[in-house]
């Protein structure tokens, strides 16, 4: 058993294309010896968002503090904190802090094995 | 995609042997398409606790809101909200709530195979 209180793990910023703004804390990972999935927290700052991109695996979220969107294919999509967002294999998406507070949130994604495409598209014109 | 409000998922009393004062609401399983793994959140009223028990598959933990305890082994090791736990396979545990507020929490678990044995052992003394 591990048992850490979450903002003490290190963030590192998220260097993925088509991301601005965006920090990570791996909050359990396979260091941490699980076998399925991993369990991260994006600490996005206002104005700033993730890739709008899709990949052949699934994220289950959970919206933390603050508020945004996500983009749903091309269409947006309030969030606020205490909701859940499953995006399923292949779902375009891409989250977006659109309030004046850093949007936080947890996203579980399973281990992914290296080399897995990801396919980034433009942002929106919105 | 799959937006909802996790208040707005029903919660089912927690009927495990060895559970008391426990609700918990699935908030993203296999009933909606997701591949590995569910997010479940759990809500313990006060002086309530999950079993004491163990398991050949991991949980990834989150707490949301209030304060309890997790028994790792024999051993009450505090708990507040931000704080994340992970469960390896066959670790026992248990979560109480100490506190005077209901304590919520996320419980990812991936999806099991019917049958999988889980080990309950008895209360601890203290």
């Amino acid at each position: 058993m591990k048992i850490q209180k979450a903002t003490n793990v290190a963030s590192q910023e998220v260097m993925m294309e088509g991301s601005a703004g965006c920090r990570v804390r791996w909050l359990v990972d396979e260091k941490d010896g699980a076998p399925n999935f991993a369990m991260r927290q994006f600490d996005v700052a206002p104005g700033g968002h993730t890739p709008r991109h899709s990949h052949p695996y699934e994220h289950e979220i959970y919206v933390l503090e603050g508020a945004g969107e996500v983009i749903e294919g091309d269409q947006p999509r309030p969030l606020k904190a205490g909701d859940v967002v499953y995006v399923a294999p292949d779902d375009v998406h891409q989250f977006r802090n659109t309030g004046t507070t850093t949007m936080k949130f947890l996203c579980m994604v399973p281990h992914i094995p290296e080399g897995t495409p990801v396919k980034v598209l433009p942002e929106c014109a919105g």
